[in-house]
């Protein structure tokens, strides 16, 4: 039985309490929120126990440590986990600075703790699917990432993203390298702001085209915007010597309708909390999982790091409009 | 906060407790089963308290009785619940015979007690939209509603099952009931048994066709077997001047590989627990609300007896080689 | 170098001019029509000389016969070329008239002349490679033919047309034995007028449901009806133990647009022009190839006179409201 | 009725001929061929007579001129043609020189004779619907074209191409050009010899992918392989601010298998004869109409030019790894 405190009571906070209650081999003990009301809630249905957050991970009955809490607090309490010798589980990204993020890497090293960062994505059944059927395409040639949100964040939130390729893009360029059977080595990157004039004056872009080389020549394309009127567009497409593999959006119903005018079907999931509903799940019991079997975590503060570096060097590229070595 | 007594603590009573557990509305109060161990199972899981099927029904603090017993226990566990004068959730069928199920019919017109039956395909979210949008049609026609299992229960359970059209077609039936703008009034059958000869040596038939009019002339056509090589065949279409409604099978994932030999795509949903998990929860949920705000059964006790009574009339028409007249 | 005499000039008779002129292996010689501008107009097309029917089917430089004129011409026309010992293709029905049909039938059992009757369907490339896959099912348990026209041919057409079975469903009834490794022995229909009531005053229905069913107890469901706004509705199921085949509608194009209200897709193809262009292409193609090469037709007199039985027999179990053994 | 002659007597050449066959309005007088035997069999199936390429451009009854010979003497025969004051329908490309096709194109700017380039993609009816539905769009702001061909041409082709950008993807880069609201400003490019290294030793790439922007901003990605197992992957994709249009590959039959390891389609369409056989008739037509009715061609020598000029700058940023401004 392992035992888990709570950093971050909000809407991924409660998702993942409400995952880790339906998990057999844990046990939520402490909730801490810097708005106590969302640690009383959520405390209330856990039936947890509501601290600070320095008390919940430094406390002695408590194996591991969920950061669900805002992007500028991961670094500090994944040290404070680390020093606490705690299994950690951190919601993605580590930290909007490389570096800082490199010194949690570098914690995670010395004392060598489990640490896995929270790329939901890789646990979408659909990709998890494509991922294991890529043998079927002999050598991987060319990759095509489509991802697009249904609507822009506030210009509050962008503001402090730290710009579309660390904020959104980087679950993308997490999944090429997941997919790549080789890192990336070369990137280049188109963006504009298409969408919302405001996020311009932000100093921020809400549509992107780049493009990821490897070294024995693997491309792979990414396609970002802040808004399809559509829903949630979340697509793959990974093509090799034998053909290609395909992963698709769901759809909400499979009911349509053919009348005079053609066929009509249903909307795609709308946003990330209904399209990956299975893979915050899957990913939870893998975190648990892996810490209960010493088994390793599925994303590593590594993967974190090198996503934020080709987030980096995305943004190299697109302000020197030039394909940029990593 | 509705005060459930749950009786029966096998697969289905189990999938119900989960559900309840997770409405905010209702609480689990007692639980009974005949194998006492599964009782004590699922009062550990819920903080129910394990009682005989008599004392949960009866209990004073309870508000509603489910009943997720063998079909046999339902007509007598009904009759109790409703003595007790309890909010009844059973789940299909109410009784084999249909002397019996009218009689709970009676006994619920006589105290007006809230009785909701467990059709679940209703709750099915693109069986849903498709019957919302049936105005889109404009008159409606035809209906055709193809139900396959992924494979036949064992004989031993055949033999006391009623037999395909009570214990399997039953569910079309009340699919179709549910669809059309009318009661069928006539009823025509074929069936053989092809899948497993053993089934025929019970007295009973793995694949059938049976054929549904209403006054006015809309046709309905039910196409049955007991096994689907490829999983749990469940599709509707609705035709009409206007156009057509179809709802297909979902499948496990979206992912699709193309190769020299043409496109693969991944399996349907094997059978019913997973086809229809958003169903059983919007089920439940359906009963809750509407004991809590006193609104109609979403599927009455006699939407059970008029399915059985096609289901009758089928066995009938299979026999006579003609169209029956309910 | 197969010399070719086209009896009827009219909008099929022009198709299969078409296709006649495309193939290296035959020629047009003589054009026919009882309306001599369509005649002369189609002999200017493709350089044949127009004569009467008559002469069409005698002249001594002739080898075969292609007979597109109506309906009630064809038993006439057929007897004509069998007497003259021209080879034939001829388009369904043979003749309304049962007893007729047989005697053509007979009639080409006593000449032994190749007798090809235009069963234009079986040639469809997406239901040949339907049949062709047929072995992956195993054992054949269950045949679904939906098959709907856009619209329905005028009253004045319906009236002489033999009503829907013999006009209509015959195609599909001619499928349903193409695809069943047996012949259908029995036969239940129901049938009404739900789309347009001068059908009815014309003695017709518009609407049916037929079920056949084979000795060994293989079930095969046709679905009619004489309007669809979504165009022209022709599928097939195949289902046996091993999974199961569907033969869908081609859509005029791939193109789709998703917005917020979801998908859209295009129209499938409008009517049998259309949908059927190829099989009409492939099927002028296998006449001309089985005279050339002595092969034996592909749809035989014999499969007219058995598609033409089971219509009768359709009318029969429609006014009987049972069962009816073939 | 045009007079035309038709220069190339290979395969494109015989496509067209049979295309001009079935078109009323127009007539092959002459037909060259540097390969004569060649243009004696597509004059026997014409009934044209076999001239020099020379005689065929400048005979006096002849209206216009089908250039389909090797793509090294359109340049000269375009040039011919316009002097002798001929209508002019070129396959692509109009010459692999940049500077040559700019001298067409002045040349036809003197004459100002008709001149319409064979980019036969603009024909085909999926993308056609895609372009007419663009307004569903609102403001386009991202475009993706995937394009691969089933297998590579033999080397020796590849030897005397002008490479994969002027070769192959200046097809999508005309498609690109048809579809943006303004003339792409900035290309950029990778590419790599991924499928044959002997495409490398002959200097040239098999794999690549293309970003395209436009002076507002609007982003397109052309994805291209000179070899796809799965046959001609020929799909666009329109996403801007109120949808996505996806034109998707046509399949060679609607039929599917569905057993116990999933479902099975039918292979996509497997070269450029198959899938744009529509794209390719519907092309000469427009010529036709075009030259007949005095309207301006639909893909004129200008965007020959233009997508050449594309071309050499995909290549010029492949080699500068930047970004390269048109």
């Amino acid at each position: 039985m392992l035992n888990i405190s709570l950093i971050g009571a909000g809407r991924i906070g409660k998702l993942h309490a409400h995952h880790l209650m339906e998990n057999a081999d844990c046990k939520i003990v402490y909730v801490a929120d810097a708005f106590e009301e969302n640690a009383i809630a959520l405390a209330a249905d856990t039936g947890a126990k509501v601290v600070s957050a320095e008390e919940a991970i430094s406390a002695k009955d408590v194996d591991a440590v969920i950061i669900a809490s805002p992007t500028d607090t991961h670094s500090h309490y994944s040290h404070l986990a680390l020093d606490a010798g705690k299994a950690i589980f951190c919601e993605k990204p580590i930290d909007l600075d490389l570096s800082r993020a490199k010194k949690i890497a570098d914690h995670v090293g010395e004392t060598n703790l489990p640490y896995m960062l929270g790329f939901n994505r890789r646990f979408d059944p659909s990709f998890m699917r494509l991922k294991e059927q890529l043998p079927l395409l002999g050598k991987l040639e060319q990759v095509l990432i489509v991802s697009r949100d249904p609507s822009p964040p506030p210009v509050s939130y962008i503001e402090h993203s730290g710009g579309l390729f660390k904020d959104m893009m980087i679950h993308d360029l997490d999944i090429a390298r997941w997919l790549l059977p080789e890192e990336p080595t070369e990137i280049f990157a188109v963006g504009d702001c298409l969408v919302d004039p405001e996020i311009a004056t932000a100093g921020d872009i809400d549509t992107a085209m780049v493009t990821l080389k490897t070294k024995s020549g693997i491309q792979c394309q990414i396609i970002n915007s802040r808004r399809a009127a559509y829903g949630y567009d979340q697509r793959i497409e990974a093509f090799g010597e034998a053909g290609i593999l395909k992963a698709d959006n769901p759809t909400e119903t499979t009911t349509t309708f053919m009348g005079k005018d053609g066929a009509t079907g249903d909307k795609i999931m709308h946003f990330f909390l209904e399209r990956y509903a299975d893979a915050y799940r899957l990913q939870l019991n893998a975190f648990v999982d892996s810490v209960v079997n010493g088994s390793p975590a599925a994303t590593t503060v590594d993967d974190g790091v090198k996503a934020l570096r080709l987030a980096e060097a995305a943004k190299e590229s697109l302000d020197a409009g030039k394909l940029v070595t990593i």
